[in-house]
């Protein structure tokens, strides 16, 4: 494999086979701690962000590896103009593997298509984030033993959360799943999401009531809501405290329900839900960097054949309008498309996936 | 160990071994070259600082250990919002060991209390920078051979220098020590510190006279002085020529004094002071990293059982007006007082130190 | 050899050496991956520059050995004030050799003056960038196979383009190079430079046409011509397409002409033209990674013994007046001036090599 840049790149068979990889690591970490030596990784951060750039970096010297670090854009060579594409064909001259994080949509797509090396997408503005539904996939696999017949909600903004629409895309493929939905009305799960889950007739609810929800939950996903998501902060303030998780909150859960949040939290989950021995958010920490090393190690292994992940038909008879695609910005990139199966004729931009009008 | 916030934590009985171990590094590098390996060192500098980061950076890479490396706060989760506790407890899911530097004080001493793996304090604010004085004391142990019956000059900014006071509450516990503190009146040394060596029985005297200090000094511990201290710019003019060490000066002290600096130095030593051979300065760099080495040696071999610092009662009827305290930020974070043994009643803040009012 | 400042501190020999390494290297790299093993390289970059950063930082690790990394001048003691020399000193207690990168011309010679640890100049202000011009030279050797009668085309920024006096200087101890200056008037190559040419007999022409010129050329020198060059903006708009590279004006040169860009590239080389086997931009930036692997091995392993690169008179009665001099700023530290062998009674700036007016 020599690309993810979305979750549904990896198959079920192989996120399976990187969870058992992953497991492997974590009972027999000497075992791999030379497994990925001589070979470098470049974590190209573009954006900054410490945890998922230390989790990176972390891994890769776990695997016996070096790393190349670049954290901020300020002052590079991307401030002078230079394309990701060129960008990513220099750092290639250097590492063996790529990890990019970068604010405008379609980035890592555009870098794996610019190099021979394996590309990792760490994260591109609001598009995808797979690496961290590894961490979360492998969190409920170790916390819940399956991943079929779980009850998961979804709570805080689930509009804009990326991990969100990333992981109800991945459990989406286990059988007997059902979402609980759980935001305040501004920050509902955006209607092409929600059509998805019923053409793929996944059972799920809408609530605004993160305790009404409690009870029925085997797993319960925690976001942020950020004041600028609303025109009115007013209506933030009212809204914020409804859902915070909190003790009060926890009695009404099942005694086996696990919490889990992506991190950074502020306040959603109080302090004193950290001991409760259904906090998992800081395992899931672990398990991501767990994954991250079953990642790296998986895409340096390949022998290079990059299965592709689409044969799909491209159009270029349209322009993509959102302002933080690549699309707008890379030099020379054309336009591409990409027809949506199902509903309507509907046609989506190939490195951000926003919908053209 | 599990903790190094104050120089203090170490008894006279540690220092000893860890200044051993660093003579013995020294003297066999090759025998320490792959101590730490498959170990991590998470350098978190929320403040940069180029000299202390490198040297912990450097230390670890020369015992066969690996570094991850934060150095600035801009766009990392700290600007989140994110919690030191927090921020601490994902770092501790991948690295072995933390070297934290922080602007506020009493945020190393959070951090080591959300994690179980070592947490070394490279300097929280205005508040202790614990290394630096290892570095200073054992530059002052291979240069003088002994610790006893030293005669101390301490020089510049006495009242801010958190170096020069960690320093004096290290050599205290030495017997036969006087202290010569040097400084113009704007920059004393704080009451609370001239108390402390009163109440232990240590001689010292307060001058502002660097040459007439001079041959009386084994040791002449310079600091710098910053024009911000002053209120009045014309003051800071006016003095600081008379604080700066040149060769003129050094031809009235002993000719086996040592000088000693936490560096940087702007100009209060001369250029033309460096080929002295009484200027200590640059090998106590080299000191410095030595005994890191040493010390995060000793807090990796450690058998992880903490021995509690401090068992003293804690008061929270109080508040700490501080506005540099990490008890002003920190999410749920309780206030905390100790009672300070002897004169008054005074209670300082667990945090930060400074008396409550 | 201790120091690396400029191109022609390495001469005709010593440079085909390095190359023979280098070209060791790529053909056996496991040879040499733990060649610097337990060595440390502090790559001190005060100006940001990714990709010669990662370069010297991926080479270090491809020998085996480890990086102390600074990137960024923001924060560090460097904005306290400290000299150039301290810190180079203060880095020398905990690096085996330094690669610095500094906005001020002369920089990296005041580093080199300060430590007794090999110094390697990666950039300082606009004044020299020798291992630019080892991937240049190496690049050329390994597309052409020699290095004498070259017909080499530079095209661009002749005037500031530091990266193109470098190379001219190192091309000019070849026999039978002949150069063709393709440049707007306002970009010319500097007077001193034509006239060091002169002087050693080397046939050029000067062009303002890249098409005219092209069919002669056995090496095409890209580089990029920047718009705050130009007081005129109209003037850089209306010349800015002439001095474009795309497939059009490919199909005027030779069959086995090279085309080297030193990178960044914004727009004067087409991406069309990154498929033509003639472009070698990329495999330039490979060989930049080689030449910095086989320069770090030579500097290392040398014997510690400093072949004086200059033993030229030092004239101090005269003032530089560059404002990007290290000599503005860097305390302490005299004016020197060496003079100009040949044409005029001229001096210049042992740091910044400007002239004295």
């Amino acid at each position: 494999m020599k690309r993810l840049i979305d979750i549904l790149d990896l198959s079920v068979q192989e996120l399976d086979q990187l969870m058992d990889v992953a497991c492997d690591i974590i009972a027999q970490p000497r075992k791999y701690s030379h497994a990925c030596e001589g070979k470098q990784l470049a974590a190209l951060f573009f954006e900054p962000s410490t945890r998922t750039r230390l989790s990176f970096e972390s891994a890769m010297l776990a695997l016996g590896g070096q790393v190349l670090s670049v954290s901020g854009a300020g002052g590079s060579s991307v401030s002078k103009g230079e394309s990701i594409a060129d960008t990513a064909r220099t750092v290639s001259c250097y590492a063996d593997i790529i990890a990019m994080r970068h604010p405008q949509e379609g980035a890592a797509l555009v870098a794996a298509d610019s190099v021979s090396i394996p590309v990792i997408n760490a994260g591109d503005g609001g598009h995808c984030h797979p690496t961290q539904t590894l961490a979360d996939l492998l969190t409920i696999r170790r916390e819940m033993g399956r991943f079929d017949h779980l009850t998961v909600g979804l709570c805080g903004d689930l509009k804009y959360g990326r991990t969100v629409h990333s992981l109800i895309a991945a459990l989406s493929r286990y059988e007997g799943v059902r979402f609980v939905l759980i935001s305040p009305p501004e920050l509902r799960l955006p209607d092409y999401v929600v059509e998805s889950m019923q053409d793929a007739h996944i059972p799920y609810e809408e609530t605004v009531s993160l305790e009404g929800a409690l009870p029925k939950l085997d797993i319960l996903y925690m976001t942020r809501i950020q004041r600028e998501r609303f025109d009115d902060p007013a209506l933030y303030e009212a809204l914020k405290g409804s859902y915070v998780l909190d003790t009060e909150k926890m009695a009404l859960a099942k005694p086996d329900m696990r919490v889990l949040h992506p991190l950074p939290r502020v306040n959603e989950i109080s302090v004193q839900v950290d001991s409760d021995p259904r906090a998992s958010y800081f395992r899931q920490m672990f398990n991501g960097k767990m994954m991250r090393m079953a990642l790296i190690l998986k895409m340096l292994s390949d022998s290079g054949e990059e299965t592709p992940v689409n044969n799909r038909p491209v159009y270029r008879h349209l322009t993509c309008r959102n302002p933080k695609c690549i699309s707008q910005t890379e030099q020379e990139l054309q336009q591409a498309f990409y027809k949506v199966p199902g509903r309507r004729e509907i046609y989506r931009c190939v490195y951000c996936e926003q919908q053209a009008e």
